[in-house]
């Protein structure tokens, strides 16, 4: 079972005060990069794979989205989500996304927001969501980046020369990881990029595009800190159809 | 137009005593790899796009291949080739892969092993590439895996708790690197691996498989200083289709 870090009170309160938190999803640096991935929303079925605030899902039926799924494995968060929502069209689910059953053929687009790298079995769950696809639908995901998850000892390091590196060790060595993020212990998992490409293509998936987000110019001159992210990328965005 | 860095005396004294320059394919780490992304090679057109000595062209005759086109643009490393060579089948032609002219569906597996990385406009290459692939035409590569060709200052380093680490930085900066590997001044070219993979995507090549190769537990136990590459990928590994 993925540990539920959501409802950690102290993780809670850390999450609830980031931009994404608060801005919704303009306050995510790589969320013109991921919407740019999603398809024309209207009539679409969708479900969104740990919603958490529900921002997406609000703006999937501003978009014409015909009916939307969110689904959380914290109360916490869904409990937010469903005091701002006020659409019938969108039902939130509390489940964890381990042992999450999706009805077949139910949905044209999957959708998930740096839930993935949390999953430990996300071979079952990305079966599970290839079954529950139309054919022709989309799985648009973001997922924290093999480059930014693989390193034991996560963080950047200043060179001789005075230049920031991000240290990377441990790339091939796919498993958890445990980080301190707003709590202490948060448990991620570690695959390669080859090993989330190739799950999607074994189970039948077209890949139509995978970025390794970084900001572009316009961001970096209204955020310059974000400059960093130049560095080694943080986010792997990416698309595929069924 | 690319470096011709292999007719440089100092490079092609050094490359000519690596392993994979002596033994041949078997001398490659990541050869077991890249040969189970390879098609059934009976009765198939072959261009390898970077052959150096020849070794993966005689390959493909051994196993059945119909007809092989080995181009590269040392004039050194083809010399080699042709004086180890005797087979009709088997033609050697020295080109800039910048400028190569392909005829048109004439090729069904087009092959290149670590040459990509060197090469400035890449997809004019792989337009021609696709072009010159006949439908269900197979495209298998390696290049050195962009987390090994990004740094400005590659090579381990060693942190506090003495652990070694690869520094990345300059990640999402693409363009061209100078390394001293075997001479002083080799210019690679550094592209993200959603670069790489999206130019595929572009051209309409659909991805088989990605594989950021690691040794197997065998060849750690055959040869323990491999070990060190399951810190960080050096070579990257694509299958498509055209």
């Amino acid at each position: 079972m993925t540990q539920n870090i959501y409802d950690n009170p102290e993780f809670f309160a850390g999450y609830s005060r980031l931009d994404r938190s608060v801005e919704g999803l303009e306050g995510a640096a790589e969320w013109p990069a991921l919407k740019a991935l999603l398809p024309d929303m209207r009539g679409l079925e969708v479900v969104d794979l740990g919603c958490g605030f529900g921002w997406f899902c609000r703006w999937a039926r501003e978009q014409g989205a015909a009916r939307v799924l969110g689904v959380d494995v914290s109360e916490k968060m869904l409990a937010r989500a469903r005091d701002t929502t006020i659409d019938p069209a969108i039902t939130y689910l509390r489940a964890d996304l381990e042992r999450l059953e999706l009805r077949e053929a139910a949905f044209d687009l999957a959708y998930s927001s740096l839930a993935l790298h949390y999953i430990d079995d996300l071979p079952a769950l990305l079966g599970r969501v290839h079954c529950a696809l139309r054919p022709g639908g989309h799985l648009v995901f973001s997922a924290e980046h093999p480059i930014f998850t693989a390193p034991a000892n996560p963080g950047w390091s200043v060179d001789a020369a005075g230049r920031k590196t991000w240290p990377v060790d441990n790339y091939l060595c796919e498993g958890p990881r445990r980080t301190d993020w707003l709590a202490k212990g948060v448990v991620k998992q570690h695959r390669t990029l080859g090993t989330y490409l190739n799950l999607l293509l074994r189970l039948g998936f077209a890949l139509a595009h995978v970025e390794e987000w970084g900001p572009t110019d316009e961001q970096i001159a209204a955020h310059p800190s974000w400059a960093e992210a130049r560095q080694r990328p943080m986010f792997l965005l990416v698309s595929a159809r069924r």
